[in-house]
């Protein structure tokens, strides 16, 4: 029997994410992977997960292992709510839906707003996995200029705004690149959204991965009437869990728990229970310090490298925190056409191509590097530097 | 700011569950209800899963707390290629794709094969939750002539048929009717299959419930090149891990596991090797015969009860496994209006007609017994056979 014919039209039309069948290829123990958008194994707070779920199974093993409520388990909602509360706007819990990881997330938020055509405006570039979710309902992505400093909104027309369901912005160290949205270009988007009345996802999977300072204040903290916030335990917590949540208005809200009721029932509820143990008593406060230390690190070895071995033609910005930086190469060359090259070597990166909705720049490339050694990061930093050099 | 016209066609047409909104309103502890679709919590084996969650986080805490492949923990999915082999059909790993739960699989088929329009063939009446799932994808929903004996393809014509994206059948212990599909039935619908080139997806999160007698071979084992067989751990290990599985044809294995990665990346990593770990030895062999005892038990005292105190003009199938029965008032009175009076003697039933896809019958109704202590469905069936008596 062929199958061919039945698929749908969205499922016709999808790819297998470009990253995945990179990370197939560099499977191989050899290779030095700067490919991979994997928190480091070692910030897992396992003896702290171990008590929660052994608590958990043993204080209410019927009520964690039973089916529970689509929006989620009250006392993680209200915890969530209340961390989200302390920037000055306040949060209900009945604005917060505990959901299967961030990347349902954006599925939920694709199949509330989008409908085939609709306008979505994405920064330039985006995070991949938003496109790959969105793009199963068939959006028309507006790519929105943006640079070092974040997505400008002052670039922003009313004519790019019009009738566009929401805009996908990742202030803080952006994946892909890395970048910090400044308090200028954050009080200039509000400004705009305010101005063509639009609604905004704020997706901050980093933000708490600040190196030195934290950033400027949480878009849903400026105006939470027209912001929808995605948060996740996968960078503080464990991404084994797949464990998030959405901040959205209430009358959002609501919409986001009929479709993940249909969706998915509901999130685990032992994995909400045992995550709520562990934060509910101030853990993350002495634990996300130690990931910020060892990510700052990891960037400065990254950086280090770079400024080391690097030929001249080749540019990168300085993160501020997070797990990334994003890497230019002269105008012209290509980045995933030397990918090949790189990987005869036994270093793997992400070409930029695949993280821009629209045109692409195909000299970039994303670099992660909170989980390759030191050592490692300067001997495969140097074998780049001789490839790009070549 | 008003969000209305920035929903989405699907997300403006989702209605709530109208058993979640049942449930809410029989929450309080002093209403009996057998409207809730729970497994018994007395059947979660909370020693084995304990043990299970200590020892991987023991053994492979980084592993398990990682990111990982969107298909699934290999080893289990080799575990669940195993066991769908016992029954002839050779079924290979790289047919099996693990997911958050049943719903989720059902999520996951209406994206990958249905296009706004598109014809679906389901039982008359059928799984709500699938009804909620696919209609996120608005298909046509053709209802096939079904009776005690499970759908009857002897009367789906070959117009019904046509340009079928796929044939949805509950095989086993139906919800919300717990019938069963006969042998007959079974090879009827395999030809009818066969005949009009029809994809069948096989729900089957029940089957191993049985009470005297296992049913007759599953439509996976008959033809597995078109079938996509869903199965689920909720209801042999426990519903709060949100674990389930599909098996499929590779081509469409493949599908499923492109449309997944963009839907939720992957599923628990932790959740899947903690289940490996508790099924991994043959437990379920010592386990399942405790629920269908149980079960067996409960359902025995529902039919009890029914047999003692309802009017001679209500009728009832006898389940043969599973957890739900289906009840018939006389034709032309309404399941729905007179539902109040029952809760309003605090006893509460699901009313059949979300149930039907098509033209509802307006007298039917299911009831759920596998979580109701057995003086309690005495004293509930009493009060319902005055209700539908009076």
């Amino acid at each position: 029997m062929s199958f061919e014919n039945l698929f749908s039209k969205r499922a016709t039309a999808i790819k297998s994410s470009v990253i995945r069948e990179i990370l197939k290829v560099t499977a191989r123990p050899e290779v030095i992977s700067f490919a991979g958008g994997l928190p480091s194994d070692a910030s897992f707070p396992v003896p702290q997960l171990k008590a929660a779920f052994e608590k958990v199974l043993n204080d209410a093993p019927q009520a964690a292992l039973q089916y529970s409520t689509t929006d989620g388990y009250a006392p993680l909602r209200e915890w969530v709510a209340s961390e989200k509360s302390k920037l000055g706007a306040t949060i209900t819990p009945d604005q917060v839906i505990i959901v299967s990881g961030s990347q349902q997330a954006l599925d939920l938020i694709g199949k509330v707003f989008i409908n085939e055509g609709d306008k979505v405006l994405v920064e330039t570039p985006t995070y991949l996995g938003a496109l790959q979710a969105f793009e199963l309902f068939f959006p028309e992505f507006v790519s929105v200029a943006s640079d070092e400093e974040g997505l400008d909104a002052a670039q922003l027309t009313a004519e790019q705004a019009q009738g566009a369901k929401f805009l996908y912005a990742l202030p803080n160290f952006q994946n892909p690149t890395g970048r910090l949205m400044t308090e200028a270009r954050r009080q200039a988007l509000v400004a705009k959204a305010r101005e063509y009345n639009l609604l905004v996802v704020e997706d901050d999977p980093y933000g708490e991965l600040w190196y030195t300072a934290a950033p400027p204040p949480s878009l849903l903290s400026r105006m939470p009437e027209r912001v929808i916030q995605m948060g996740s335990f996968s960078k503080i917590l464990a991404p084994g869990l797949r464990l998030g949540y959405i901040v959205a208005p209430v009358e959002i809200a609501r919409k986001f728990e009929q479709v993940k009721q249909a969706t998915d029932l509901h999130t685990a509820t032992l994995t909400q229970r045992a995550v709520y143990e562990v934060v509910k008593d101030g853990f993350l406060d002495e634990h996300i310090p130690n990931i910020r230390k060892l990510y700052h690190a990891q960037a400065q070895a990254m950086l280090g490298a770079l400024e080391q071995y690097m030929p001249k033609s080749v540019t990168w910005n300085q993160p501020a925190g997070g797990m990334f930086l994003w890497l230019r190469l002269p105008a012209g060359v290509d980045s995933e056409a030397i990918l090949k090259t790189a990987l005869a070597r036994n270093v793997a990166y992400v070409p930029g191509v695949p993280f821009y909705a629209n045109e692409p720049a195909r000299n970039t490339m994303r670099l992660a590097f909170v989980t390759v050694p030191e050592d490692k990061i300067r001997e495969g930093v140097k074998v780049l530097g001789e490839v790009f050099g070549g």
